[in-house]
């Protein structure tokens, strides 16, 4: 099997350059701080974070590229032999002070096993990008999906609704009966075959990757001076609250980090920075907010007309 | 065998009252509110609330008595054969404004499994008591492992130590390598054998709750107008982040309840009000902040002189 390695690792370094310039050129005030670390066993990784921007109350965009043997818990999640890996990846999420700004999250990574010989074995792509909004702009959501669509049009016209489908079913809470937030991309387990090679799949998840930038920075750049109210921020708060328990109850890439004592800061830079959770709050009838909740209890297709 | 499911929950209801009322009494202000609810398949609750009081800013005093078959979920998490169960039990959590004022939680429960005679064939008690505290004042804390151990050395002088040890052992956030709190006493499947009945189990629990106001009021008392700064507000609000962390991915009492599709707003009273998750947030070296750190790191005997 031919290595994309350096390929991807040359790809994710090259935007995250490109996705901090860009938000730190939204904010206007604030700046990303870099923090290099290294793994016990292999690799390391380089995390950047604003926080108390303008416009970005706290985020990251982190690249980190890890290799050595597969650890236990890894052997055993991964349902693979015990073997050397390599995994990298860039991993993002933005978390925005105005309430009108959607949060944003996005992922996108590769890993490779091999054989004794140092041979790969196998290898395969994930990720995806979903948006998180405290009011509905219908406008907004349907930009950032059809900027989803566009990408997968371009490799396959099933692609959409298939990944689509698949951020809905994931990015669920199931104790709320509620999705996190309006959805998006998910993929995981990418492999080329005979009829489609790894290359097909390279080339697949760094074009979304790469139009992460044009589906999100424009409604930052159309919501980040809407007016709001205490209330506004308040609700905000509370639907974060929603964020984390996704985080820490359902999120597979969270709870594998933790129980595998990953780096416990890049795991949890998730998490908002200021979290309300209030006894049973329940949003006036037919305000904005109850609005939001009716959409999540029910996944819709927004590119429908 | 002897069932205790009347004088259990007799006992509950009126500790329930005994507390909200000394509760109230020293916030001052606000009045707790209650809801009751019933749950498919049997039994309910009665759950009462208190939020922004003058000393208390969220904080719940739950009781529940639920029946009938057990879930397909509980028979697998209790390892037994499909029955009829009843449960019973006083949960509660309290949220101070005061950072000075350590936050508390508490849970005391009794547990029966019948045949087919509706008999009963399997019963035990479980339960505890901890403390969390924001800034380490050891009079405080000396007190309450102090009346902990004063309830269980009426019945045997080593309970105190066997379950101060599960407590700490329990109440522990691996994937941070420290506890949540100081601990305090945590117990569970205490059955009746030829040796001890079940009656001496029902009276070491029935001490232990009735202990809860003399361990956590006094405590209140001494440090609900201690001055603070905002600074002192925001390191509440960020080991507040630890206490959501521990509940939503390590406490099993909460997981179970969120896979049972349990009561959500009930199960998740426990959570803090307002939360702050900063990235990577240090204490200063020699701090008052880093001190409780230091003291997390490695729970430690607070009566050992």
């Amino acid at each position: 099997m031919q290595s994309f390695k350096n390929e991807f690792v040359a790809f994710i370094k090259e935007l995250q350059e490109e996705i901090c310039e860009a938000i730190e050129k939204e904010d206007g005030k604030s700046a990303f701080k870099e923090e290099l670390w290294t793994r016990d066993g292999g690799g390391g990784g380089r995390t950047r974070i604003i926080s108390e921007g303008e416009v970005f109350e706290k985020g990251g965009v982190n690249i980190s590229e890890v290799f050595g043997k597969l650890p236990p818990s890894m052997v055993e999640y991964l349902k693979v032999d015990n073997a050397d890996f390599f995994a990298c990846g860039l991993s993002l999420v933005l978390h925005p002070n105005n309430p009108h700004v959607p949060t944003v999250h996005a992922n996108y990574r590769y890993f490779e096993l091999y054989n004794d010989k140092k041979e790969v074995v196998d290898q395969w792509f994930g990720g995806g990008s979903d948006l998180t909004p405290y009011y509905i702009v219908p406008e907004d959501i349907i930009h950032f999906h059809h900027t989803q669509k566009s990408v997968c049009d371009n490799f396959d016209t099933d692609y959409y609704s298939t990944y689509k489908e698949a951020c809905d079913t994931y990015f669920y809470n199931h104790h709320r009966d509620e999705a996190r937030g309006v959805g998006g991309l998910f993929y995981d387990h990418l492999r080329g075959d005979e009829s489609l090679g790894a290359q097909h799949w390279f080339d697949f998840v760094t074009s979304h990757a790469s139009a992460f930038i044009e589906g999100y920075v424009p409604i930052v750049k159309r919501r980040k001076e809407d007016i709001y109210t205490t209330d506004n921020k308040i609700w905000q708060e509370l639907r974060r609250g929603r964020y984390v328990e996704f985080n820490l109850i359902h999120d597979k890439g969270t709870l594998f980090g933790l129980k595998t004592k990953g780096r416990i800061e890049s795991i949890l830079m998730s998490l908002p920075p200021k979290v309300r959770w209030d006894y049973n709050h329940v949003p006036a009838p037919d305000s904005k907010e109850e609005e939001l909740i009716n959409i999540l209890k029910q996944p819709k297709d927004w590119l429908v007309k």
